[in-house]
């Protein structure tokens, strides 16, 4: 059908997902991550913290999903600024595996995203939802066959330690979360301080398998609202000083601000639910769907990164 | 960090979703295709049908997963000779895209793939779960930035009009799929008969919904079973050979045999459950978590695809 030169024969790829290592030792055994990051807004901060992880950018591929609204165009322009500078004009060693930018096809169903707006109650079912199709939709679409890790980080997380895939994969757990903090200025100590930020974290109680049992199959229950008292344990509220950085808790809800996940959990077909799954949606309903298909979630409360202050 | 000559700077991908159109014109607007098939056992006449389809092979990426045990790798030297037939020395319009095969790393959950041990109820659980888990992986392992849409289709489906995907795609729905039929001896007309296979095709009705509403939360509904008398309308039963051949019905519970479905519905999350989803696994659960993200089952009970006969 084609003119003058002989085509390559097309290319046939053959995987055996059990050479995939997935194990606690993963730079020695050259494991691929994938970070995955649903991305509104571009920070200097997020992009600069990721370029000083020291996993080894070439075993990294980054992978991105923006709105196609304005704030999600200016920041596509952004990062994609970031990235030539650093795929182009960086060390070798700075240079990741691969980029991948995805444009999201559906209208995000808020329209403002500040945080007045965006932690509304009557606003985080659609809002929610919308951001577990974003994350599928990323997931779905960059998975690959040598994937050993995802790392899901959020785009307004500034500050990590620089081994934190390491640090994570060292626990050789399924999915594992650190403690999500945010520094601000606190007036009273008159200097910067630290609270807890991510309150999907958390390990069920007696009061919320309560509030659930009595909710219609479409109610959501929802963390961090004083209309719903579900006297969860939050992990943003166990962390210790004195404790050990690595100590671990289980949990039964996570978030999705840093959380590695070991692939074959998503394989096994863990997803963000953007329907109410056990009365749980998104990061705390992939949470709840991973333990159905046997897979417990981790949390190491004295392990800590940072959100960005708007 | 490298030796001698300049490396590539690493490639940036930046994929639109919104410009991989999925229409019911998809060889006119050259839409990418991803065939997928769980495969224990290598049928020729499976092959033979494969390279018959008429749909632009440069247009189709093929996705295998087979299992790690020895019928699984017998079949995959089979399929490998295949493979290699077709990509490096058939005409050039009869190689596919690209191909990537897997294999499953966990063991199947029945130690014999025969019929008869198969169908049991007491196997149904174990066995559909394990098949809801290998079509995940070849899922989340192979779906692309690129693909408009995938089409399941099973190792043993032997017989399907050239004109298939075209033939699905034309109705522009989210999943679709054609009616599933058997040819076999029938003794009594001393002559070649067919009857029907997929019972996994079906209608809801108010017996099934209310056996359901009974059931423990790990329970599940199968169907085809004489124990458990579903009432179920089968599309199988309802192929009407004076009818238009593309007559339309809406489904709630779908098989693999043959399934188109838009990129989209999987982006957004749409998987196989590998556990009881509204008391429903694998395939059918597939059905129902669609239409939990609003995408509806459609079947054409008058277009046949045929099984193998053992
Ligand atoms: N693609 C996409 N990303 C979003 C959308 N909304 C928020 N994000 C990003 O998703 C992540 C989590 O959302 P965020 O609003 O920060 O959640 P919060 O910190 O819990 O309030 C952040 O990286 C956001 O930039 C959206 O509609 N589409
Ligand atoms: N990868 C994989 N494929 C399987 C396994 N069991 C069956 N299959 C394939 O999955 C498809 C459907 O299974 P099959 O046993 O034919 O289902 P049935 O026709 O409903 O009895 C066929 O293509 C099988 O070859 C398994 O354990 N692993
Ligand atoms: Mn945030
Ligand atoms: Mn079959």
């Amino acid at each position: 059908a084609s003119g003058g030169k002989k085509p390559k024969p097309p290319p046939v790829t053959h995987y055996n997902l059990n050479n995939v290592t997935i194990t606690p030792n993963p730079i020695e055994n050259r494991e691929n991550v994938l970070i995955l990051t649903p991305m509104a807004r571009f920070y200097q901060g997020y992009w600069d913290n990721l370029l000083k992880l020291s996993y080894p950018h070439e075993l990294i591929t980054l992978g991105f999903i923006l709105p196609k609204n304005k704030e999600g165009n200016a920041a596509t322009t952004e990062l994609q600024k970031q990235i030539t500078k650093t795929q182009k004009y960086s060390l070798e060693k700075d240079r990741f595996k691969s980029i991948i930018i995805l444009r999201q096809d559906f209208e995000p169903p808020l329209s403002s995203q500040d945080e007045g707006e965006r932690h509304k109650m009557q606003n985080q079912k659609a809002r929610r939802s919308a951001m577990a199709k974003a994350r599928n939709s990323l997931l779905f679409t960059t998975l690959g066959p040598a994937t050993s890790w995802v790392l899901w980080l959020d785009g307004d997380i500034i500050e990590t330690p620089p081994t934190l895939i390491q640090d994570l994969a060292m626990h050789d757990k399924p999915l594992i979360t650190p403690n999500c903090f945010q520094r601000f200025y606190n007036p009273q100590k008159k200097a910067m301080d630290e609270r807890p930020y991510d309150f999907n974290n958390w390990v069920d109680s007696p009061q919320a398998k309560e509030l659930a049992s009595k909710m219609g199959p479409d109610d959501i229950l929802l963390e961090g609202y004083a209309d719903m008292a579900t006297y969860r344990l939050l992990m943003a509220k166990v962390f210790d000083e004195k404790s050990d950085r690595h100590e671990e808790i289980p949990l039964d809800g996570v978030g999705g601000t840093a959380l590695l996940v070991k692939a074959d959990v998503h394989r096994d077909g863990a997803m963000f639910p953007p329907f109410p799954f056990y009365h749980l949606i998104e990061t705390e309903g992939f949470a709840k769907m991973a333990r159905r298909l046997g897979w417990q979630a981790t949390g190491l409360p004295n392990y800590k990164v940072y959100h960005y202050n708007e």
